[in-house]
């Protein structure tokens, strides 16, 4: 059993596996942190999706107005599922890309980038900043995770 | 060729990515069920986004009329767009978090917490219980994620 | 060093592997493109969702007034949104299937079928093409996806 345990160590000992995971692991985090953003507005603006949500706001008509849209709401809600449209490509397409053995300074620069634009992105959007400051920081991420797809392609295809 | 398929068994050797695969397959496939039920209550609610899909209930304007939301759709929809939110960061993390080498004991602990939760989720989005039901079976699984992602991190930081 | 990123090579060896890699980036791309098609509705009808995103267009009222919705942008609004609720359990439970140890030919028609069902319901949602064209290309994939989650399961359920 230890033995079978050992062998999928390799990961861990795998420096390119180890910088996807980490900065995997960042992206997926921040853009958790959406939700917890959605529910602050939800709560301070007291905008609701269910009626059984504001139960500590009130009862009857009173419950019945906070079951309304927000425009913060709304605008943190829009930039959670671009991130779910971004991050899940670069998650997958990653993932690959960081198994198909590219060379480590390479795959840093491709994860690292993609990081930081998401990041960025988020601030951009919640503020947020003049266009085309939220454009960029989308397209260069776009084009990061293109890149990636085109490793993983050429080092694996096979239809 | 046989030789290099034998090399990958070694997930299925391992018991912490056996049990990882099994939970991750039962709420990805909990996920997918959700667009049954949608697909459900749009035929039994009459309610459709797209004219093309009314074609069975009629033609003409009556066909237009039943181009509108529904309550009970929206709910199944709302309800849907959480586990993407949420089984997303879940799979991702997760897989790390199993190839990081976990201990078995620990892993099957936050993969079962976690398949609850999302299960308890559903019944308490959609039947609807009264809250804090869902926030609470939000918010486990929530934390959960948390605490794999800080695993991930303790075992392979690389930035 | 050399020595650690050998090891992951095995993916690259295994044809199974290759083809999941292979299809997934397909799929992902094309979720993708989903964004750039959003992006180019969304200037040539003229329907923005942030007043920021208005600007080469107009100020003012003027701008206020292109902060609206249109029939075109939300279709493939709704169009990309399927794609995540359906490429993302093909990801997650396809990658499962993959080092599970399937049958080369075996994987490659599950691969192949849900890429192809995908890029028709693209097709089928955008044109639109009548009923029940997308239907069926939806309902293929699924079942694809299914079989898969079946086979992972048979192979290395742990619970």
């Amino acid at each position: 059993k230890s033995g079978e345990m050992a062998r999928l160590t390799q990961f861990v000992d795998n420096e390119v596996f180890r910088a996807f995971a980490t900065y995997a692991t960042i992206v997926l985090l921040k853009m958790m942190l959406m939700s917890v953003t959605t529910s602050y507005f939800r709560l301070t603006r007291k905008a609701f999706d269910n009626l059984e949500d504001t139960v500590s706001f009130g009862t009857g008509e009173t419950a019945k107005k906070l079951v309304r849209t927000h425009p913060d709401v709304d605008r943190v809600r829009r930039c959670h599922l671009n991130d779910l449209e971004n991050i899940v490509p670069f998650f997958g397409i990653g993932l690959l890309y960081a198994l198909s053995g590219p060379e480590l300074s390479s795959a840093l620069l491709h994860f690292r980038i993609f990081t930081a634009c998401r990041i960025i992105h988020t601030f951009a959007y919640l503020i947020p900043l003049p266009q085309p400051g939220r454009g960029l920081s989308w397209a260069v991420g776009y084009v990061v995770t293109f890149s990636m797809a085109y490793n993983v392609m050429k080092s694996v295809l096979y239809l």
